[in-house]
């Protein structure tokens, strides 16, 4: 069996370019060890965002004195009927396509030549690859996962029942989201972050806004400590912390990071070269050390996130095919936290600026003025943009609102350049969004503010 | 008393010019005969987004089998809240900027010269005014306002006890919107147009997709219907169809369309001249026929929007300045209507297109294939973009689809030619959101779209 490209995972790395190659009418085979999609369709963001959309529905009907009865075994259910919408989705295409999908462990036998490992072992020739391998949870030593207990994304969206009380040890993207919509469906939750700030990676006033928003909504955040001692029991989990309390819990979620899926693959045997971290390192065009070898998405490190994957694997696609190709700007990968009081920026953080050394001058608001915004609970709500000092270049756009995933998009094209102040004041954004920040923000910027004080 | 401008009017179209000319120094003046904040604040957006807020989260609870229980006089209370917060914010910022509100009618005596109708009919000497009367609801012969049991949008967000049925005569935005929340709330709801499509100056294809969301949702619509005769009972109404069928429910809203709010300012005796609409005329600089009386928002015609007004009310403020100002582009005006699959759009519409005989392309794509709109219950969403027909120029782009209302201010810049399809297509939108559309659909017309199947 001969294919022009065989693609080694089907995760957001993975599809997009095989549908790309496929639909400009190369051959092309999916390897596929599980199911089609890959951990954001499974495991990550979709039944991430399907939970905290009845999550926060639930906290809003009770935000107005309103009772909200749900059934764990009914979100469960549902949260799957959208993964599995989102993987036919995949399906449907591959087949239109005439993608190829072999079910199996993707082994790269030599340069040219993919074993897909399973009963039959079957072998594909191929011109080129494109390794969409992405991460598996990373264990943490002592808190094993073994599935029931101690988990990891892959089951927490899967639980048969509501858990009294979960530990979330691992105060990033993914604790803090599952802390947010479980908190809101009724569950105790404390996290336990090791550094001295959840979500470290961020800017201090960010984290702060989100550790004050699960604070209010009943989470236990706990900062600078550690799991010291782990006692599994019949029905729960006692842990030890480092600063000397102990706390039982029903379930225990570990979310301390992410580990490159590059073992059994034979990378080390073809030449493929990692880096330190044990990630894929590739070209700007997406090539591997081995010519004729490609990778994409969270393999080769940078920003582990969906929507960074796809635009890689969009490229690969091209490259592979010999089309021209842009080079990602990876500062333009907008990061998302969908926690109710959203987080979503892009560009640079104030820490990364800092340590650059780059001068900046910061414009940072509150966003209470929106009615939008205190209608959808996030009366902490602000923007902060960095800019150069005479205001021509933004580095850095942060907003931590309701909705701000949806609104970091809006801010995109000031960001590359595309629209300056002057025009985005200008513009009549709708009422009653989260998006007509970026008009008075532009104000502001321009000194002519309606709705944020400025005293003179 | 002597002030350098009255502003008559403090709604979205007063408020902000008398900030913006507050804050540069001027003396000014507000006269306001009602709460400050105007129609949309107190009777408009903001209570009608707090309940579709609160609707939507019920719905979105019992959609995966739970039950939510809300006590109707909670959510009113809840609503007032945020309405009184957005006039707090007001009146914070008038007084922080010294801007003096007097509560009465005003009546333009002459050219500089205000009366406030109050108990002292205080008269404001001025040297320049800005009118922003914003419009009331449009009575309908036969169906007189009571409000009780024939009602505007001024009491339907008031109601002491949730309706257990409630007539919306005019499927327009606002009798649209209430019925989305409304019907999410357990009130049955019929919906009484009168033109043969709801939304009648929507394309078919956007009006029909809001209708087949209400009528999924419960909504009772009825099209190319007129009331032919009312009776007013004891505890409820009777309305005679045109058709010849009867319905009887407990309250009727009427909401087909808005009249300017003109009379008793004595504008016809200072020379300010109206349109045959009875709108204010006004120059793209916002002035009236009168030297230094401008005008704003609603009471100028156009678009009946308030992000619309609000930029009119900036633009005109710098006018009163003598500041350069830009002039609005109304097609720049987006529509919103938030109805859970929501309708935003800017631009033209194709029937607009095809009246002035103006030559484009459809794109036109669902956007089931995101996995954001089909959590958020939105199947049935698509967006349609309208081109020149070597795509470079951007007639319209119509969104249909949960959170329509943030994501359209994401397109605004492609539509204004600020961003190309070619940009569009190369930027990591972030995952889970429904502006991830707008990569795709740019992919699709560079020929490269991954989601969307294209046959060859």
């Amino acid at each position: 069996m001969k294919h022009d490209v065989v693609v080694v995972g089907s995760g957001v790395a993975g599809y997009p370019a095989a549908i790309m190659l496929a639909r400009r009418g190369l051959k092309v085979a999916v390897v596929e060890e599980h199911y089609l999609g890959g951990e954001c369709t499974n495991y990550g963001c979709v039944p991430s965002k399907a939970f905290y959309h009845i999550a926060e529905a639930a906290r809003t009907v009770k935000k107005v004195g309103g009772s909200a009865e749900l059934s764990w075994e009914s979100i469960v259910e549902w949260s799957n009927s959208m993964v599995e919408a989102a993987r036919q989705g995949i399906e449907y295409l591959f087949e239109s396509y005439g993608v190829k999908v072999y079910n199996g462990k993707g082994v790269i036998k030599e340069n040219k030549r993919v074993r897909v490992k399973n009963g039959e072992n079957v072998e594909i020739e191929t011109e080129k690859v494109l390794l969409a391998l992405g991460t598996d949870p990373r264990p943490l030593p002592g808190l094993e996962f073994d599935g029931k207990l101690i988990v990891s994304n892959r089951e927490i969206f899967q639980m048969r029942e509501r858990p009294g009380s979960l530990a979330i040890v691992g105060g990033g993207v993914i604790g803090v989201e599952v802390a947010n919509a479980f908190v809101n469906l009724g569950v105790e939750v404390t996290v336990v972050e090791r550094s001295n700030q959840i979500l470290s990676f961020l800017d201090s006033d960010v984290a702060q806004a989100v550790k004050g928003h699960l604070r209010r909504r009943g989470v236990n955040v706990l900062e600078g400590v550690e799991v010291a001692g782990v006692e599994r029991g019949e029905s729960g989990v006692r842990l030890k912390l480092s600063d000397g309390k102990e706390i039982a819990v029903d379930e225990v979620l570990v979310a301390v990071g992410r580990v490159p899926k590059t073992s059994g693959v034979n990378l080390e045997n073809v030449g493929v070269e990692l880096d330190n971290a044990g990630f894929i390192k590739v070209s700007p065009r997406l090539e591997t050390s081995v010519p004729s070898i490609y990778a994409a998405g969270d393999v080769v490190g940078g920003p582990l996130l969906a929507h960074k994957a796809m635009v890689e694997s969009m490229i690969a696609s091209k490259n592979i095919t010999g089309m021209e190709a842009h080079n990602i700007d990876y500062r333009l990968v907008p990061l998302t936290i969908f926690t109710g009081l959203e987080v979503a920026y892009v560009g640079y953080t104030e820490k990364e600026l800092t340590k650059l050394g780059i001068k900046y001058v910061r414009y940072k608001v509150p966003l209470n003025f929106l009615s939008a915004v205190k209608i959808k609970d996030g009366s902490y709500s602000f923007i902060k943009i960095l800019v150069s000092e005479d205001s021509s270049k933004v580095y850095g756009v942060h907003i931590v609102a309701p909705n701000a995933s949806e609104v970091i998009s809006a801010f995109i094209p000031v960001v590359i350049g595309k629209m300056m102040f002057e025009d985005v004041s200008q513009l009549p954004y709708p009422h009653l969004t989260v998006g007509e920040a970026l008009r008075e923000i532009a104000l502001l910027m321009l000194g002519e503010p309606v709705h944020i004080l400025v005293r003179k």
